[in-house]
């Protein structure tokens, strides 16, 4: 369903490696049905393209359904259909999944039928494959990842050009890694329903990415981006899952992170999720996070999946088990935070906003002051470790001052104390 | 099989997460039988302790046979068995693998039992698993990687402190990363082990660790490393295997990789593979190479997935598919290469040199001349990419040349033309 970038790249890869699947596999994989909006822009594919889903949901020669159209509908409509009536669903679509992933499951064990999705995270990078099998030994405690390739290559371009924000972005739209619209990637949006998936399999978490706090990356400058890179940072895109004494933490926002963190190398549009587990320690996954041919790759690889377990005489789907999973409060978690602030150049003003995070109990690990234009100058703060919530009772003290300007909001900074 | 380090984190993590495999699994995995050589030393698992294998392989009511002992003989033996007489086996045993793999799945389809070996490489990272499912649907064209943690970590530690090797080798016995006798690791043939268990699966080559062209690093002096410090490179212990269009290279040895190198971030005794293969592109798996916990992660996964099919009514294995696959002679490949030569330091030395290398038809890129104590002095060669065999016929006309007092084999540079 679907013969977008990804249906076309499926239907190539599936050509080329056609020797290759054969030898893994008893009986050959046959697309025999495509269902697209256009049929006069596919003439090369006529004889198999249809418009009507009925076609394919209501053929019972068709054992499995590749869903690459995007969007929540039709695509969950036609999903939970295919799997109720026993068809194995294959999808790279992470808002239906992260949406609607227990409905999925349920209409997947009523049709004894599978789903699998390993396109929805991470492109090609065989992620959710590792936490649902490689590691399921693993008490899991963390899922930390560089999830959306746009952010990624726009702060990375920044980042090595010293490029501002719009530039960077542009940039990024003109390679093809950022839509016309980017809303979805900039606001974190995206981001979320991946780490929401990633929550749901790696604890069983039934999560939406509504749960998930949010931000995006529209205020970062470069002047911020020169800052972090002098104290040893590198600012990336951070969504992570994290379980904690008082429940599970969700997150997506850009973060400093020391140069030798394993994330910290991840750049341009690669995606990498780190792992970390009881008795396995640390484990990471890299790769291409996007794209026609990474997201085929992992597409084409659980449809083998299947047809290798149909072989073996099994159908039944291995759900997520969700069990309860209390979420925690983001604002009684703790941070180093990084802040720029406009203000006005006189004397006290730095005073006075020290004093501004004082009452709030936030202490300042380090403050530079740089002269701007105009009788204006930049402070530039990065407090010690905080509870969210007094930094956020910090912002609005200071935001009060009539000697602040203007200010980005905190960047969290990790390996600070 | 076995209640080494191994098995002991093994029965932990078993013991620790019943819970969420529970959750996975309909029935409990129970340890029956633990095959020891001396029960004195294990008097907590007095009840369930043997040192008689047929207690396990003739005890129709075990399913799977961990095995976890290590070395060749008895292990080879206790396995084929095992299989023969349908019981799935998991092994963390790289050297029977690389030796006996084909035996072992013959063995597997004559059972119709399954065998699995995650934790044979890589430690803790479900590369095997990524390769043989979540990559199922590409043609890959090469694996390399950082597979032996006890070089890693003595190359990591001479790089960061600038210690010998010799006092690096010592740290890493001193911590436990390397054995009283490291001659596998340090001569390669640990890893080449490893990458001809991963060679097989990802192009069903049926290949030994002999077929791999191993080169150790005992001559790797400070001043090498610092050298290529200042060119941007960091030395790593290379495995690889390439399919090229004259055949598969196999190879294990020291190689300087360019700084922004995928593997030249992964430190210490961490592990890191890289895929490249087509359509995913770029694909790598970072984490702990070694360790119980670990290992105990990956044997346990194994151990889950066989439950997991078992319960499906799944017991055939996923063997791997030989095919022809020829090998590449490495005299035939090409490299640039880094060449530490001692030298009388007196005028027309390297003029000689040079010379010596312009008749095997090797070109320099650079040479550094070192002035050393005592009339010597030290030359730091890097050539441009040439021949192999060209490349061993200069080192042979080289050491020919009477003011060239002692040199170290040539340093293959990756990054460079």
């Amino acid at each position: 369903m679907g013969l977008g970038t990804v249906g076309r790249a499926f239907l190539r890869a599936l050509a080329e490696n056609r020797d290759d699947i054969g030898r893994r596999l008893a009986e050959p994989l046959e697309v025999t049905r495509i269902l697209v909006r256009d049929p006069a822009r596919h003439p090369e594919e006529r004889h198999r393209l249809t418009t009507d889903a009925r076609d394919i949901l209501d053929d019972p020669e068709i054992s499995v359904v590749v869903e690459v159209m995007g969007g929540r509908e039709p695509a969950r409509t036609y999903m939970l259909e295919a799997l109720r009536r026993g068809k194995s669903v294959v999808t790279a679509n992470k808002e239906v999944l992260a949406y609607a992933g227990p409905e999925l499951w349920a209409a997947a064990e009523a049709g004894q039928a599978d789903l699998r999705f390993e396109a929805s995270v991470g492109g090609g990078i065989p992620v959710v494959q590792g936490l649902t099998q490689g590691l399921a030994a693993d008490r899991v405690r963390s899922v930390v990842g560089i999830v959306n390739g746009t952010t990624n290559y726009i702060l990375t371009r920044m980042t090595d050009e010293g490029s501002s924000f719009e530039q960077a972005l542009a940039a990024a739209q003109a390679a093809g890694y950022a839509e016309a619209d980017p809303t979805d990637d900039l606001d974190g949006h995206d981001a979320a329903r991946k780490i929401a998936i990633l929550a749901s399999i790696a604890f069983g978490a039934h999560v939406s990415p509504d749960d998930v706090a949010v931000e995006g990356i529209r205020h970062v400058t470069a002047e911020d981006i020169r800052y972090g890179q002098g104290q040893g940072w590198r600012l990336k895109v951070v969504a992570s899952a994290r379980l904690e004494a008082d429940g599970l933490l969700l997150r997506v926002g850009p973060a400093f992170l020391p140069q030798d963190h394993p994330l910290a190398g991840v750049s341009g549009a690669y995606n990498a999720i780190l792992v970390e587990g009881e008795p396995v320690g640390q484990v990471m996954f890299f790769g291409p996070g996007a794209g026609g041919g990474p997201t085929a790759s992992a597409v084409l690889g659980d449809v083998i999946e299947i047809a290798w377990g149909r072989h073996q005489g099994v159908s039944a789907p291995r759900p997520v088990r969700y069990r309860p999973c209390p979420l925690k409060d983001p604002a009684t978690d703790e941070l180093a935070a990084y802040w720029r602030l406009d203000v006005v150049d006189r004397p006290g003003t730095l005073a006075q906003v020290a004093q501004a995070l004082s009452e709030a109990s936030v202490s300042l690990r380090s403050v530079e002051q740089r002269p701007k234009p105009d009788g204006r100058a930049t402070l530039l703060l990065v407090t010690h470790r905080c509870r969210e919530g007094a930094l956020r009772q910090a912002v609005a003290n200071t935001g009060r001052l009539p000697v602040v300007l203007s200010m980005g909001p905190p960047i969290r900074v990790e390996g600070v104390d």
